[in-house]
C-alpha cells in the first residue's frame, strides 16, 4: 500500500517503517482521531482531537504516500470535524492558507491554492475538445479524417456535430463543487453531471467554502451521491463528452479510481474521441503509480494518452498530475487546445476571473523533466 | 522583514505575530540553536540542538519568510552543524530525500531534488546565449541588429565573435558546487569564476554532497572566498558573459543581492548582450519581493527582462523563481534558447546525465499562472 518514493533520482530510498506504523489504519495520516463520534451533523470549534500530535497548534500532513516529509499549517480554528460513512472529515481556518477541507488527514483544498488544481483540471480537458458555436470545422480545429474511415461510430455529417461537440461533461468525486465552478465556465456545455460518494464533503464546503461550492448553483448541474465506479457501469455507451475524476489519493475510497475496471467503464462511458482527465499523482513522490496509470491507459483509450502536472503549494511535493486520454474517434491534441476559454469573459461573472489557467500554462503543464519523461514515454512503446 | 503572503488569491492574509516572536533572530527559523559553538571545524553526530524543537526526530522549516507552514523532513542523522562567521550550518541524513544542507534552518539542497533548481538556474541562462562552436550567425540564431548602429560597443565584426560568444561565466555564491557541475557541462566555456562569502559551506559540500561539489574538480573554475558585492566591484567593466546568483533568501548575508547597487555593479560586470540569472523567490509566497525585483531589473538592464519558475519539492511552496535578464546588445530571447545542451552529450561522461532540464522544460518555465503574470507583466510598462 505504501508507495516508495525515490524514483526521480538515483539515491536509495529507505521504506519508512515508523510511519507506516504511525498510519497503519491509512486514514489517520499521523492526526489523532481517537473520540471521534461516527456523526453526520456538522460540529464546530471542537479544538482538540484532529489536530496533529506532533506540532501543537498546527495540522501536520503525515502518510505513507511520502515517507519522511509532512507539510504543516499552523491552524487558527477547527471549523468542522466529522467522521462520515467513508471518511474523517475536517475543516480548519489555517492562519495563511484561508480554510483547509482535510479527509483522512490529507490536504484536499485550500483557499489559497485551490485555484491552481480546479482551473487545470477541468480547462485542460474541455480547451482540447470542439466548442460547437466557434464551428467543429474551422480552420484553428484538426479535420477528423478517421472518422470517415472508421465503422464504429458514425461519420461527422451536420447531424452528428452536435454530438461530437462539448456538452455533457460528468465529474467524478469533487464533491466541494471546484470543478464544477470551472466547468460551469464553459457556456456551451449542456449537462453537468457529478457523482460524489460522501455527502458531508458537499456539506461542509457549502458551509466553509463558498467561493468552492458555488459550481452547484449553476441548473446545469445534477449531483449524485454515491459510488463512481457503479455510477458509470450504468452509463449508457458514449454518453459524455468529458469525464473529470476528481479523487484523492489511491488508498481509501478512491482507490478503485486508479484501477483499470474502472477507466475500461470510463472509456465505454465517453463517445468516441471523448476525454477523461483524472487527478494522477505527483512525478516527484510515485512514479511507480503514475507508471502504471499510464501503461493501463495505453491499452484503453486508443486516442491521445498524456501526462501533464502543475503546482499545488499545499499537496505533496508541491505539484500534482492529470491523466488526460481521448477514446478513438475524432482525434484530440491535448497540447494544442482548440476551444480557448480565455476568449470569451461571460463566465467572469459568475465565477470571477480565472487566476491560474491560460493558455500557455495549458501547453506548458505538458513540458515533463528529463526524468519523468524518460519514464512516461517509455510506457508509449 | 517578514513579507505577507496571499498574493496569489484574494483572501486576507494575516501577519502572524507568533512566528515573528519566534524567529525574532531570524536566523534560528524555529530551530534551536542555543549551546552551538563558533567553530569552524567539523563535528558529527550531535543528535540535539539543531533539530527543530517542534517536531521531535524531525527538522522543519519555519520561517517569517513563509509564515504559518512549515515542511519538515525525517532526520535519520545529522551529520554536521556549526557556525561560521555568517550563518549556521547543518548538514543531515533525512530519510527520504538523501543529505540535506541547512543554513540559517532553512534548507538549501537535498540530494533527491537539487537537480531540477542547479539545472534551472544555469541552462536558462547558459542556453539563451551563442555558443561560438556553432557560429554566431546560423539561421537558428538571431542576427544583431542593434549592435550595428551602438557606439558602446564594438560591431560584431569576425574578431569579436569570441567575445560576443560564451566564454565567461561568474558564479555568486552556490558554495556547494552545484551551480559550477552544470556550467561546467558547457564545453566552450573557458573560464569559471565563483565567489563564496562562506567557506565552512564549500567545505561540508565537499565531505558531504559529492555529487554536487563535483563541479569544483573542473580545472577552469576559479575560488574566491569573499563578498560577492565587493566582488563585483573590482571586476572591470563588461568581463563576464554570464553571471550566475545563487543566493539564499534575502534575509541574512544575501540580504544585498537582491538591492539594487548589486543589480547595477552586475549589469557594469556583464558584456554587451550578458546575461545574468537570479534565484528570484516563489510566485505563491513572494509576490512583493518579485514585483521589487522585476521593477529594479527593468530599470538597470536594457536588453531582456524575464522571469522564470520551476518546481523544487523542498522549497517553500515547492516552486523557485528565476530572474533572467540581459544587458543592452545583441538581443537575447531567453525564451527560445540558441545553444541547446542536449545536443551535446559530452558533459555526461563526468558529469552524468541531466534529470530534470530540457528545451520543453526552457520554454514552460517562462509561462506564467495568470496571477502572476499579470503582476510581472504590469511591471513591463
Amino acid at each position: 500500500m505504501a508507495e516508495e518514493s525515490g524514483a526521480a533520482t538515483d539515491f536509495p530510498v529507505k521504506r519508512q517503517r515508523e510511519d507506516e506504523e504511525l498510519n497503519n489504519n491509512h486514514n489517520h495520516n499521523g492526526v489523532e482521531m481517537e473520540g471521534i463520534k461516527d456523526n453526520n451533523s456538522i460540529s464546530t470549534n471542537k479544538e482538540s482531537e484532529y489536530i496533529s500530535s506532533v506540532i501543537p497548534g498546527w495540522f501536520s500532513e503525515i502518510s505513507p504516500m511520502w515517507p519522511g516529509e509532512a507539510h504543516s499549517l499552523k491552524v487558527e480554528k477547527i471549523l468542522f470535524q466529522g467522521k462520515s460513512e467513508y471518511q474523517n472529515v475536517m475543516v480548519f481556518q489555517s492562519s495563511t492558507y484561508g480554510n483547509v477541507l482535510v479527509l483522512d488527514g490529507v490536504i484536499q483544498l485550500t483557499e489559497r491554492d485551490e485555484c491552481a488544481y480546479q482551473e487545470m483540471i477541468v480547462h485542460l480537458p474541455l480547451c482540447s475538445i470542439p466548442n460547437p458555436k466557434k464551428g467543429l470545422f474551422s480552420r484553428n480545429m484538426p479535420r477528423y479524417h478517421k472518422v470517415e474511415y472508421c465503422p464504429l461510430y458514425p461519420s461527422p455529417q451536420p447531424d452528428n456535430l452536435k454530438h461530437w461537440a462539448m456538452s455533457k461533461v460528468l465529474v467524478i468525486g469533487g464533491g466541494d463543487g471546484g470543478v464544477l465552478r470551472e466547468v460551469s465556465r464553459h457556456s456551451t456545455v449542456e449537462q453537468i453531471d457529478i457523482c460524489e460518494i460522501d455527502k458531508m464533503v458537499v456539506d461542509v464546503s457549502e458551509q466553509f467554502f463558498p467561493h468552492v461550492s458555488i459550481g452547484y448553483k449553476d441548473p446545469r448541474v445534477t449531483l449524485h451521491i454515491g459510488d463512481g465506479v457503479a455510477f458509470l457501469k450504468a452509463v449508457p455507451e458514449g454518453t459524455y463528452d468529458a469525464i473529470i475524476v476528481d479523487s484523492s489519493d489511491p488508498i481509501g475510497p478512491a482507490q478503485e479510481l486508479f484501477e483499470k475496471p474502472f477507466f475500461e467503464s470510463v472509456a465505454k462511458a465517453l463517445r468516441p474521441g471523448g476525454v477523461i482527465c483524472t487527478q494522477a499523482e505527483s512525478i516527484w513522490l510515485h512514479m511507480h503509480i503514475i507508471e502504471d496509470i499510464v501503461a493501463n491507459c495505453r491499452q484503453i483509450f486508443k486516442g491521445s494518452v498524456n501526462y501533464a502536472w502543475t503546482s499545488v503549494p499545499t499537496y505533496p511535493s508541491g505539484v500534482i498530475g492529470f491523466m488526460l486520454c481521448s477514446t478513438e474517434g475524432p482525434p484530440v491534441d491535448f497540447k494544442h487546445p482548440v476551444n480557448p476559454i480565455e476568449s470569451d469573459d461571460g463566465h467572469c461573472k459568475s465565477n470571477g476571473p480565472l487566476k491560474f489557467y491560460n493558455k500557455e500554462m495549458h501547453a506548458a503543464a505538458f513540458c515533463l523533466p528529463s526524468f519523468a519523461k524518460k519514464v512516461i514515454e517509455s510506457k508509449a512503446i
